[in-house]
Order: structure tokens, then C-alpha cells, then sequence
């Protein structure tokens, strides 16, 4: 049994990271070569001969085709070999697996399982990447633990007061109510923290775009899209300037900061995984050393939550069949892990069994 | 079958490395997190939060109280959860093991059996450690083999010819003759040198504390208490000046120079060890120097002794089910086996069957 | 069942490597120690004491003894046990396995199957190695992959084209036709290549050796004798000279420049291996910048092959039970194979189970 659904978009590189030469990943226990074409489209194919396995990405690309570097057969984009050395005759066999793949929202999203259900319009929004009304950047890491940990600490944010301290992390975080919700494939978890001293990251970010100084009302809006994806909008407006949605009011963040978090983290194996982010915000579009300032900002902050991660993968695998209670806090975690139980037990044709975390609340 | 008896006292540090902050170990296979109270006395819990399992050594020590580092769930010395984030009631399962601890003759031991059962009048006998009447001091070194081998080792000290042939032994250590007795939870092995060369380190230390320069009588008495402590009793005096006990004379030592080589190893996994041992001596207690050139010299004749244990284990690794020989000189080290297994057997409720080295006596 | 024949001469090392000293190698999962006698020849015993397994390898050599580094048990060159501490009497069972060795053509080989078969008629013909009207010199490499891979990368030169583009490889060499032939213990790949322009390496040796400079016939003639070795008649003449032998005319090579690359591959574990290769030639006799240049061209060349093969190997790994293709290049490898396969059975005493890459036939 997988712990990740096949049937799902994931995304295998950022756009930039793709040219027209081979570039070697993982996805889902799979390995992938991909390329750029000559038309500007990606290419991806297994990464492993038809004839004697050595990996593709080992060879040489010539214009969209690619050589293996161990024999010389050569394979068009489609995956079909067209060169086979010394032989007229090519096998029929001879192909390697060529994979759906769709270029959106500045990643390169791959679709591991069944090729016949691959919609495009099923990508995961992360809009915030490339519209105009936002500024942002981001990075890969390669993170060796269960992708649904990564997921499990983005869904509940009361870590950052123990993880970040030194940054976005306050008392608040960990002590303010919050409302879980979800729907057929998406959960949300809703915080906000009334009138509060804003931490470090967002007292600085708030008093440059606009030189506010005081008390702000705080917010952390989690959505996941299953299996893998979860934006958080986040952001900080001075109290009670109408940012809090209330008394029938809806939200006017105009006087506040506001950005987005994206995140969607791609299974390697079943003990790491591609964690993909970005940070967009809505404010001093065009300072470049801001958009510089932050990506090395979030990356160290991320690089906290790395040690933490790797550190209970660990500890996951020291305890087999460990049965993991749940707090509170856990309410959107909870409801994002039934949600990819779901997708991969539809997947197996029968009821949900791939539980890792046993849905019992705590007392 | 675990290869060491759970209920004992194992050493899992040395006074001074345990201070108010929080230190990582494992013993017998369990991971631990020990610090100093402000009350001075220590508290050993198991090192993996109820929530997460995120290892407590990585999150904060706030005078008695652990915080753990991942969503701020605070554990007390007990291993009682006293604090959850947002929420109010604590689930009365939340805690993690807590184990028995006693500091004493310079090492923190920890009982990783059945609390119930941990008696602090069993604590091995290491006394020379803070003894005024000696003097000395010590370190810890981890192995990367079975504890048993480093046993092995200290109760046949036939080997420091071959491995130590530099400092402590010499041809008389393998050929002279020895006594090996045990009662229950005991075995000795006795061997008396008479009117021998002194080996290098030896000549050294009696010409040193007393000017002497002659022909010496060498004893060597090591003593096991199982299930992994071993105390030699080790030194030289002028040839027939009384220290050897025969003839219905009891031993006088009073021309020569004795230490005691203090060990006692704790089994990490089965596969490592954590190795604490001290070297005593009852001359020249005021002498700084001495202490600090006896400390490294022994430790670099340890050094010896890792190399081959590690060698040793690699090789039983790659010979599983190897039936090992026993020669005359193993006598000492079958007891201290059979004594061992005895105590594993008992826990295990039936007849010992985890002998790794078989009784059989050589021809 | 094993991956390599047991009852066959393996090279364990060149000859220059064993001194009058210990010296530790692994041949077909078997730990050996080896050794000069002071007459010269050649003593191969198990590195594994019979007492504790401590590696032989780790004690010390007297003459023709070796003293066991950890309780000095002393065994001689044929493994028998000559001393033991502490007791006068040996135990009859007290030996270490001693192996069948030879020492021809510039390698120790070692038999590491049954003794009473090991018949030194049988090591492979390298005369070339020791043969003064030949030049040259060789070395050993330790690459991570089934020996096989090794065998099959020889016994189909194709992959020149592919790997070694810029010193051997040419597109005649995948690209023109080659007849494969077998005998019992041999199969045979010969390949011609008529009136080619000579690839950048033979277009130096030729212009070196005679000062041609135009086009020539080339030849690879390989010739595998089972399990492990592999000999390769390669060179270049003139194109039109006589050395493709036609039309009823025998081989004449005198205008022309001749090579033997030869190579024996010697299974360390089923992962590994010990590739010993040289290089002789017929031209250029005493030129011994010749010797050295080609000793370290041939080694960078060799270099691109262990990349080739360590990443087949992991890709094999990865797809545990693929079924592999064959082209027509595999004829030799394949015949090489069921070679390999049919001394596995003889010695299993039944039928070749052991195929792990299946004689299938491509299209």
C-alpha cells in the first residue's frame, strides 16, 4: 500500500530548473527524466533504458530526443525508441513510459498514476506565483521525511511558537482559538489573534509598507487541496482597522500586509520527499532586495522546521505501530489525512486502511 | 531475547556531564533525556514526546520542567504532561516514562527494567572512584561492539601481549597461571606473576612512587559483577617483599604499587555499547600530572582494545551461528556469559538460550 | 544460490602486492589473508581466527607464521594451529581454511571452491602479461557492481561509441557487423572494420609506431574463457595491407599495430568486484613513457565504465525481477552468461537457475 496517492498532480521542478538538458528526479517512488523541448514544452519520460536499465539522464539529449549513454538507443519525447545500434528491425516493445505533465503557476506538475485520468484543470492553485498583484519567490528542499509530516506541520501553526520564536512564532499562536472546516478535497484551518503586539517578521514588514507601528489583529488561513498542496494567507493589519471578518462585516485588510505561503511537497520515497515553496506578498511590489530579503528569511525559517521534521521521522521509525494521539491543535491535520487516506484507498478499490495516524481525539 | 538483562543498574553518564540542560543517551535500547534538577539530584525520562514523538532533547529545559520543541506540550520531572497548547483539560494518559535514577561513586545509573524492582543497595561496588584513599580519573568511549566482547575482553587479560604489548603486557600475562572462581552474581579471575621483568608501564609507576628499579611480583585480579561491571585489581611490588599470599601469609603490599581499573559497560544497542571505565591508584595521590598522563595513557591503550573489539564484532557479524571454541584462558569469561544469561533467562521467565558463545571447552 | 562459480580460478591480486607482509581481500564473499613465504611463494588462509574470528589480517606475520592480533594463537602457512597461551596442549579442530593458490601471468589466483579440484592447468591463458615479445602494465580497480556487468560491458564493444567518444569510440564500432561464436568454456565476438578512418587513440599509436597516417582496417576480437576472463585482440594496419584475413588468406598484421587489453573480473560480494585488467602491445617495445601513458589512458578510459556500470547496478536494484531485452550486440554476453550459468548448475547439481538476465531474443 502507497502512502500517497498516484492518481494526483505533483509538481517535479520549478519552471527554471527545466532547460533543454536532462534533469533527474523522483516522484513517487518513480524515477523521471525530464527536459525542456525545442517548443518551449516539457518532456517526461522514465529514467531507465528499455534495454539494459542504465538511467536516460545519464546520456545525451539531442534536439528532443534522448541517447542512452550506455548503448546508443535513442527515444523521441513520446518515450518511442527510433535508434537501436546495429539492427535495421526495431522492437515494438521498445519504449520507455512517457508521463502527463502540465507547466502552471511557475512549477512543472507531474502525473504519476493512470495517464487516462490526468485532467489539467485539476492543478492546484498557487496563482498567487504568477499574478501581477503579487511579488514573490521561492526554493525546493529535499526533506527526508514522510511528506505528510511536512503537511502535518503546516496545517497547525502552534509550532511556531516553539519552532520560530525568534520570528513569526508568539504565545499567541499557540494559545488563540481557531475553526477547522473542510469539504470533499480541501480543509481550512482559521486563526485569528485580536489586538495583539505583531512578532518580529510582520511588526517589520507592516511598518515598512506603511509605517504602522502599533497593536494588530493577526491572521492564518490554512487551505489544503489534497493530496499534497496547502496555501496559508497570512498577514497582519492594525487592530480593529476592519480586517477582522465580524458583526456581519466581511474583511478589509486595506490597511494591512497580507501574504501567502504556498507550499505543496512532493513523496519521493516514503521517507522523503520535494518540499516546494513560495512566498508572494501584496505589498512594495517592486522592492527586489525585499523579494530577495524574504525568500532568505522563510528559507532559514523552513530550515528550523527541517531539523524538527527529520528528527520525528526518526523517532516514527524507532516506534513501529506507534498509535499517535491527538490534541485539539490536530483538527486540520486530522481532517487533511483522511482526506489523502480517502484518495488512496479509492485508489486500492477498497476501504481506507493506510492510517498512520489513527484518527483518535484526545480526551 | 534481548542480550542484556533489563533489570539493573546501568551507568548512562558520569556526574559532570549531567548539568541543568537537557543530554541525550540510549541505554539497552531505549532512548533517554536526563538533566540535573535545581535540587541537584537528576531525572532521567524517556526521550520522545506522548503527541509526536518528536525527541524532549530537542526542545527547552525550563528549571525542572521539559518543553518539547515541536508544539510546546510541557513535561515535569515525573514525566507527567503539565501543559498542552490550546486547550485546558490534559489528557491523564499524557506522560512519558519516567525511570529510576541513583548518582553514586561517580556515575548516574539508570534502572530500564521494572521500576518495582530497582533496589539502590545494587548499584556495582566502584568506591576507588571518590575514595580519598585513591586517586584518579576516567572517561567514555562508545563501541560499536556487543558489550559482551568488551567483557570478553577485560576477563582474559591474555590479550595485552598482543594488543599491548607496548605499555602493560608481555610474555609472563599469557603464560602464567590463573584461577578463575564465581559465586552468583560474581566470577574472578586471579593470576600472580612472580619475579618477573615489570613491563614498561609498570617500572614506570613503582620507580616513580618509590624508586624502586628490581625484579617485581605482578598481580592482576579481575573481578565481574554481573551483569556488566568489572573492577581489576592491578600492580607490582618488589619480588618476594610479601605481596604475593602463600605459605599461609596474607598479602602485604606496603613496598608496592596498586590501581584499580574500574569499567563498566552499558549496552546502547546490541550492536554498540557505551563503555565508561577509570583507572585509581593508591600513590602519589597529590600529583595532577600523573593523574592527567595516567588518564590518557589509558585511554590510548583502550584505544588498542576498540580496534579490535570492533573488528571482532564485524566478524561475528559476517559469521552468524558460528560456534565458538573456548581455550583454557576463556574460563573467566565463561562465567561472566553464564551469569549474564542467567539474569536474562530469569527475566524471560524460562531456561537461558541467548548464549551467543557456547560453553563448549576446547580439548 | 551464488551468483559465480565456486570450483575456478580467481585473481586475487597482482603479484607485486603480496609482500612479506598481511595483506586482507575478499574473493567470492569469502574473507582471505594472504602473504609472501619466505621461499617466495604465495600462503591464502581465512582472515578469521578460529577462536574469537578476530581477522587474522589484524595480527601480526613471522616468517611464515601469523600470530593472531588478539589472544596470539599462532597458525602456519597451511592454516594448521601451532600455539595457543596459557596451554600446552593444541585442540586438534584448531586450524583456519588454507586455499589452493598460483601465481602466473603477473596475477595470485586463488580457487576458492573445492581444494582437490583445483587443477593449475586450468588458470586463464594472459600470457600476453609476462611474455617479453609484449609490453605493457595494468592495474586493479574495485567497482560496485555484479562482475557480470562487467563481462557484458567487454564482451560488446558497442557501448565505445557511447562512453568513449573522444579516445576509442567511433560510429563504425556500433555500427558494423561482428560475428559471435562459442566453444565449451569460451565465447568469441569478432569484429572488422574496413578502410575507417582510425579513431583519435589507434591514429596516435599507429603514427607513432610506423608513422602512417591514413586510413586503416581496425579488429576487436574477444574472447571470454569462463567464468571471468576476458581477452581482447584489438589494433589497427593500414586499410588494404592483409590483416583482415579473406578470401582464403590468413591474417597478415605486420604493417599494423596490435593490442591486448585483458581483463579478469573477480566476484567480491554479489554487488562488487575486483576488475584487473592490462594492456600489452606488440609495437614500441622499450619506450617506457609509451608504457605509462598507456597505463593511465586506459585507466581514465576504465573510469567512464565504472560510472556506466555502478549506475546500471543501483538501476537494477531498483527494478528487482526486470526481465531484460536483448539486441543483437548481446549475442557474446549472452553466450558468456550461459557459460557462467552452466558451471552455477554443475555445481548446484542441477539445471542453470540461476539467469538473471533471461535469454530473450528482440524482435
Amino acid at each position: 500500500m502507497n502512502t500517497f496517492p498516484l492518481n494526483a498532480w505533483y509538481a517535479c521542478a520549478y519552471d527554471v530548473e527545466v532547460k533543454n538538458e536532462l534533469l533527474a528526479r523522483t516522484v513517487c517512488k518513480q524515477k523521471l527524466v525530464m527536459y525542456r523541448k525545442l517548443d518551449g514544452t516539457v518532456a517526461i519520460l522514465e529514467d531507465a533504458c528499455w534495454h539494459r536499465l542504465l538511467p536516460l539522464s545519464k546520456g545525451r539529449l539531442n534536439g528532443d530526443e534522448v541517447t542512452c549513454g550506455y548503448h546508443g538507443l535513442v527515444y523521441n519525447a513520446g518515450g518511442r525508441c527510433t535508434h537501436m545500434p546495429s539492427q535495421e528491425t526495431i522492437n515494438p516493445s521498445a519504449c520507455v513510459r512517457s508521463y502527463p505533465v502540465v507547466e502552471k503557476h511557475r512549477f512543472v506538475w507531474v502525473w504519476p498514476g493512470e495517464a487516462a485520468l490526468a485532467d489539467p484543470k485539476g492543478v492546484p492553485d498557487m496563482h498567487w506565483n504568477d499574478d501581477p498583484a503579487w511579488a514573490g519567490d521561492g526554493k525546493m528542499i529535499r526533506v527526508n521525511c514522510d511528506y505528510r509530516l511536512v503537511l502535518d506541520n503546516l496545517m497547525d501553526l502552534t509550532h511556531e511558537t516553539f519552532v520560530h520564536g525568534s520570528s513569526i512564532g508568539q504565545a499567541a499562536v499557540a494559545e488563540a482559538p481557531f475553526v477547522a472546516t473542510h469539504g470533499d478535497k480541501t480543509a481550512t484551518v482559521t486563526r485569528w489573534m485580536e489586538n495583539i503586539e505583531a512578532p518580529p517578521f510582520w511588526a517589520g514588514q507592516i511598518r515598512r509598507a506603511n509605517g504602522y507601528q502599533g497593536a494588530v489583529d493577526r491572521w492564518q488561513i490554512i487551505k489544503f487541496e489534497a493530496p499534497a498542496t496547502i496555501s496559508i494567507d497570512v498577514g497582519v493589519a492594525p487592530a480593529g482597522s476592519g480586517a477582522v471578518p465580524k458583526d456581519g462585516h466581511s474583511s478589509d485588510r486595506g490597511q494591512g500586509v497580507n501574504g501567502f505561503v504556498l507550499n505543496t511537497i512532493t513523496p519521493e520515497t516514503d521517507g522523503t520527499c520535494l518540499y516546494f515553496w513560495s512566498f508572494a506578498r501584496n505589498y512594495l511590489l517592486h522592492d527586489q532586495r525585499l523579494t530577495h530579503e524574504l525568500r532568505e528569511g522563510v528559507a532559514s525559517i523552513f530550515r528550523e522546521d527541517e531539523l524538527i521534521l527529520e528528527a520525528q521521522q526518526q523517532a516514527i521509525d524507532d516506534h513501529p505501530g506507534y498509535s499517535f494521539y491527538n490534541l485539539n491543535i490536530d483538527a486540520g491535520s486530522m481532517w487533511m489525512r483522511r482526506l489523502i487516506d480517502k484518495m488512496i484507498a479509492n485508489e486500492a478499490g477498497g476501504a481506507p486502511t493506510n492510517r498512520v495516524i489513527p484518527l483518535r481525539i484526545s480526551a
